[in-house]
């Protein structure tokens, strides 16, 4: 009964006052950071640790949404029920379970820290250490965001996110337009509390008219205010 | 009471009848990875989790040891009694920390997976892709090991580890030669249920004069291993 005390206390407790405003929306969420391996011990990483993308797929999944989460490595997860985790490592794998996934998906929300670079050749010996210096050739991933905004159907929505250390609204804006989203949240790690790794939040959210500034906030009312932008950008039947 | 009892359960619980064969030395052990940063975002790492480390350090002060733990970005950390842990993320932190408490110690065990190459330099701001490759210039990272060992007085013992994927115990006792080491610890991550992030670990301990394999074990099991032949092989007064 240990146990029992303790699931009451710490378990995740159905709230009934919690809007089913996201019912029969199917969202696709990426989260954490993609890792891109040289060999079979070294990679290429980021400090996404995926938090705000669980806390996206947790309130999600509370307002009625089914989602399909898409995360990164990472010791993060989440066992919220009407969450359906595929774990990746990769860009390309998680592109290749974003494009699966993407057709029977109403929403997608991109929040992952993807690899925008991999090494060329990935060894398949750990690559032995030599004196001086080393040279690593560095070829572009697939762009999600940017396959699923330039191929969305009418009535299908994609938000992505953009980590920015300078000019972050402009920056942002342009990537908005150049990947066809419906809006893009801005967040920096210059801000104290802000982004990787983080229990808060500090974010804009950019659409093509207007920017929305909120204040620092858990990940998980920065998740609501998120998920309220689109649940007022209701699908057209 | 709950807390009590979840203590009483789960707590390190001091065993009487573990021997205190290390009481009197005090060993420096490195663990976990180190994360070698291109910009505020992104970084060179590898797939150390800092269990083995941790679990030695832990062995160790079960054996009356004090220890001084540098352990590298993990999520995992340890509270157990007479260890004291220096958090540090790259190979030069790590070789700072290292080398101030060496001369106060009387063995270290150099567990850490170091990272051979940092980026020639660290970006101030996010790096912007751009199309096409990109070419990234790395360089060696101070040798930890080499340091200590080369530099060790006739009372201090020095062991390494070795991660080899091919020609393990060739390439393991070039490196215990050419670092000076007492012995070297080698695993390899080919072996199924050895090495990074496994709760388990397969040694071979080297020495200059002979091979001793072990079976497939726990970390903690691993880690009174190596310490057992660590103690046997008493400083000289």
């Amino acid at each position: 009964h240990i146990l029992q005390r303790l699931e009451d206390h710490f378990g995740d407790q159905p709230n009934q006052t919690v809007s089913q405003d996201l019912k029969g929306r199917r969202i696709l969420i990426t989260a954490g950071p993609t890792f891109e391996d040289l060999d079979p011990v070294r990679f290429l990483g980021n400090r996404s640790t995926g938090k705000m993308g669980i806390a996206l797929a947790e309130a999600a999944a509370a307002r009625g949404a089914g989602v399909e989460l898409i995360l990164g490595p990472t010791h993060l997860s989440t066992t919220a029920a009407n969450i359906t985790t595929t774990p990746v490592r990769s860009a390309r794998e998680m592109h290749a379970a974003a494009l699966q996934r993407w057709p029977e998906c109403t929403d997608a929300i991109l929040c992952a820290a993807v690899a925008d670079y991999r090494p060329e050749t990935v060894a398949t010996d750990k690559i032995k250490k030599k004196d001086g210096e080393l040279t690593l050739s560095l070829v572009r991933n697939p762009d999600i965001a940017a396959e699923l905004g330039n191929n969305k159907l009418a009535d299908q929505r994609v938000v992505g996110f953009a980590l920015e250390t300078e000019n972050g609204v402009e920056n942002a804006r342009k990537k908005l337009l150049r990947k066809n989203l419906d809006f893009i949240v801005l967040n920096s790690p210059r801000t104290a509390g802000a982004a990787f790794g983080h229990d808060t939040n500090q974010i804009q959210l950019i659409d093509r008219n207007k920017v929305t500034a909120f204040e620092l906030k858990t990940k998980r009312e920065v998740a609501d205010d998120i998920l309220d932008r689109l649940a007022a950008d209701k699908p057209t039947p």
